[in-house]
C-alpha cells in the first residue's frame, strides 16, 4: 500500500453540525467535530486530518467551516495555514460549502484538480481500506464521473442513506468501482432488511470524489444561479475584494445539499460511480452509535474517558461518559446513556437516543 | 384536639442508621434522619421533634444516637439539651437504645413514667392523627399494655412489616384500641393482598408505648442480661461514672431488635396492645418509597429541590434529585431514579432502588 500523495487531489472538509445528537457532550458552540470521542487523543477533525493528508499532503487540506469555528479549527489544525481555512458567514448547506470549496480549487489550481470532500465528524477506523478506496475514486474521478464510496453495510441500519450499485464502471486503474443505480434515503427497518438480502445495497458515507471542473459544470447545468454566486465568490477570494463580494453574494445562494443539487440528478443520467469498501466507518450520529464505537468493560457498559468511574450493576449495553469529578453509579438500566457535564447532566437509553433533539428544542439558549 | 403535654409521658427517639438505602443523598456519615427529604425546611429528626414536642414538652424528648451524630443533633435540635442527649458508643441494636432510654427515665422520673419510642427518620403527614393515636396509646399503656400503632394499609406494601389485630382491649381512655394477634414480617405480594383483604392487618409502623417498669420486666424476663447490663449503664448515666461503667458494659450488651426481644414474645402471650390510625406514615426506605412523598409536576416527575432545574420527557414517575448546580435532562426513562450529588451520581429505576444496598457494598469507602 502506497502513502505517497496522490497528485492533483485535494479534500474537502466540511465542519459544522448543530452538536444536537451527541448534547451535552457536543453544544451549538462546541460541535461534534471538534471533540475526542473515541478516546483517541484525536478530536474527529484532527483524525480527518490525519487520514486525508497521507493522500493529499499537508497543503492539501481544506476546511470549510462557520466563523465561530475557525479560531478553534486553527486551534486544533496548526499546519492547515490560512491557505487551507475557509470560513462561511453563515451556513447554506453542503452544495455551497463543497461548490465554493472546487470553485476555489479550480482558480487556484486549474481545472483539473479533483477534490474530494469528507464530514468533519466521522469515524474511520481503517485508514488503510479508506485510502485504496480514496485512491481509486480519484481514478474514477478523472474519466469524468462524480465518485461515491459505497460502505459495506453490516446491520439493516435505519440510520444511514443506501447506494444501490449498478453494473461493473469499466476504469483500469478503479476496478472495484461500480456505476450508481440510484441513492435512497433513510429506509424503515424492513426495507433495509431487503436492501441487504439484496446485496446491491451500500451505505451512503456522505462521500463525494469529482473533478473540479466536472462538479461545476453540472452544477451550472443544474443551479445555475447557485454556480453564479458561487464563482463570483471564489474569484474574489484570493483578493480584497473578498469581503465585498460574500457580503453581496453570501446571503442569496441556494440551500441544498450537494446529494439532492448533484449527486441525485446525476446518478439518475448515469454519471455516479461507487466505489466499494469496509472502511470501519460510522457517522456518529447518535449516542447509541457512539455506544458502538467506543470500549466496553467487564460491566457490559462502553464508557468514554480516561478518568471512568463508574459503578455498574444488570446495566448491559449501557453507556456513560462521566466528567472525571464524580462518581456514577448505575443500577439496572440496561442500555442506560449517561452523559455527565459541569453544566448538564443526560439519562436517556440507547434506544431513545434519536429523540435527543426534543430535549434540546426545550433548552435555555445557554445550554445548547 | 387538645395540644397540651400529656402528664409522665416521654418520647425516646432512635436516630440511626447506615444510609445505604437513600444514597446518595444519605450518607454512613450523614444519614437520612440529619436530611430534610421531603422539601419541608425540616430534617426528618426535626420533624420528628415538631411532631413529639406537643405530647411531651421540650424536657420530654431523648434522642438516642451514635457518638459520630451527636454534634449534628446537637445542631438541628439546639433545645434538647444535654439530659435530652443519650449518645452511644456502637450500635448495639433498637432493644438496647429503647431499653437505656427506658431505664433511664425511670431513674430519673420514677416507675410510672410512660414512653413512647419513634423513629427519628419517619414521615408523619398528619400530626392530628398522630397525636390523637399516641395519646389513646399512652392511655392503654397506663393499664399495662405494651402498645403499639398500627397505620392502616392503602396497599399491598411488601416492604414493611404487619400487625394482626385481636380484639377490643376495653380500657376506656384507648376506645378503638385491640390486642395484637400476632406481628408478622414483611409478606410477598401476594400474602400482603391476602392480608388487606380480611381487613385485620395493620402496617407495623415501629412506634411502641409503655410504662417504663412494665418494659424493664418484661425485658427483665426474656432478656435478664441485657438488662442487668442497661440496669449498670442507666444507674451510672448521670454520675462521674458513667464512662467507666459504659466501656465495661456496653461492649456486652446482645444486639437485637425490640420486635425480637420483647414485641413479639409478649404479643404471643396477650400482652401487645395497638391503637390503629391513619397517620399518612412511610419510613421513606428507599427511592421508590420517597418517589411517592414528593410533589410531582406537570412532567410526571417527582422531585426534591427548590433549585429543581429538571426537564423531562416520557419519564412518568421517575424521580430525580438535582444537585442545583446543573440542569438534567431525562428522556424516555419512565420510573428513572436520578441524584445528583457533588461527588455521587447514581442513575436507577424505582423499580430496582430497593437493590441500592449491592452498589453501596460495592463503594470506595469514602463514597459510602
Amino acid at each position: 500500500m502506497t502513502t505517497s500523495p496522490v497528485p492533483g487531489f485535494h479534500a474537502v472538509v466540511p465542519a459544522g453540525g448543530a452538536g444536537t445528537r451527541l448534547w451535552p457532550l457536543s453544544r451549538r458552540a462546541h460541535p461534534k467535530f471538534l471533540l475526542d470521542l473515541t478516546g483517541s487523543g484525536r478530536t474527529l477533525l484532527q483524525a480527518t486530518w490525519d487520514r486525508l493528508v497521507p493522500l493529499t499532503g499537508e497543503g492539501g487540506v481544506l476546511v470549510v467551516t462557520g466563523e465561530a469555528h475557525a479560531d478553534a479549527v486553527r486551534e486544533q489544525l496548526p499546519a492547515l495555514g490560512e491557505q487551507g481555512l475557509v470560513t462561511e458567514p453563515s451556513g447554506r448547506d453542503s452544495m455551497a460549502a463543497i461548490g465554493l470549496a472546487a470553485a476555489l480549487l479550480r482558480e487556484r489550481h486549474g481545472p483539473d484538480v479533483v477534490l474530494g470532500s469528507f464530514a468533519a465528524d466521522h469515524v474511520v477506523r481503517r485508514p488503510d481500506d479508506f485510502h485504496a478506496a480514496v485512491r481509486e475514486a480519484v481514478a474514477a474521478a478523472r474519466a469524468g464521473y462524480v465518485v461515491t464510496v459505497g460502505v459495506r453495510a453490516d446491520h439493516p441500519s435505519t440510520a444511514f442513506g443506501y447506494i444501490e450499485e449498478g453494473g461493473p464502471l469499466d476504469v483500469a486503474a478503479a476496478p472495484t468501482a461500480r456505476h450508481v443505480a440510484r441513492f435512497v434515503e433513510k429506509p424503515d427497518a424492513e426495507t433495509a432488511a431487503g436492501y441487504l438480502a439484496t446485496g446491491r445495497y451500500r451505505w451512503n458515507a456522505g462521500m463525494f470524489v469529482v473533478r473540479a471542473e466536472v462538479l461545476l459544470t453540472h452544477l451550472e447545468r443544474l443551479q445555475p444561479a447557485l454556480h453564479a454566486g458561487l464563482l463570483a465568490i471564489a474569484r474574489a477570494w484570493d483578493t480584497p475584494d473578498r469581503a465585498a463580494v460574500l457580503a453581496r453574494e453570501w446571503p442569496r445562494l441556494t440551500r441544498i445539499a450537494i446529494d439532492h443539487a448533484v449527486a441525485e440528478p446525476v446518478a439518475a443520467d448515469g454519471g455516479v460511480a461507487v466505489v466499494p469498501a469496509e472502511l470501519g466507518w460510522d457517522d456518529v450520529g447518535d449516542w447509541r452509535s457512539l455506544a458502538r464505537l467506543l470500549p466496553v468493560g467487564a460491566d457490559g457498559v462502553a464508557g468514554l474517558g480516561a478518568e471512568n468511574r463508574t459503578l455498574a450493576l444488570g446495566s448491559e449495553g449501557a453507556v456513560v461518559v462521566p466528567d472525571g469529578a464524580r462518581l456514577v453509579a448505575l443500577l439496572g438500566v440496561p442500555g442506560a446513556v449517561v452523559v455527565d457535564t459541569p453544566d448538564a447532566l443526560l439519562v436517556t437509553t440507547t434506544e431513545h437516543a434519536q429523540r435527543l433533539k426534543d430535549v434540546v428544542d426545550r433548552l435555555p439558549d445557554e445550554l445548547r
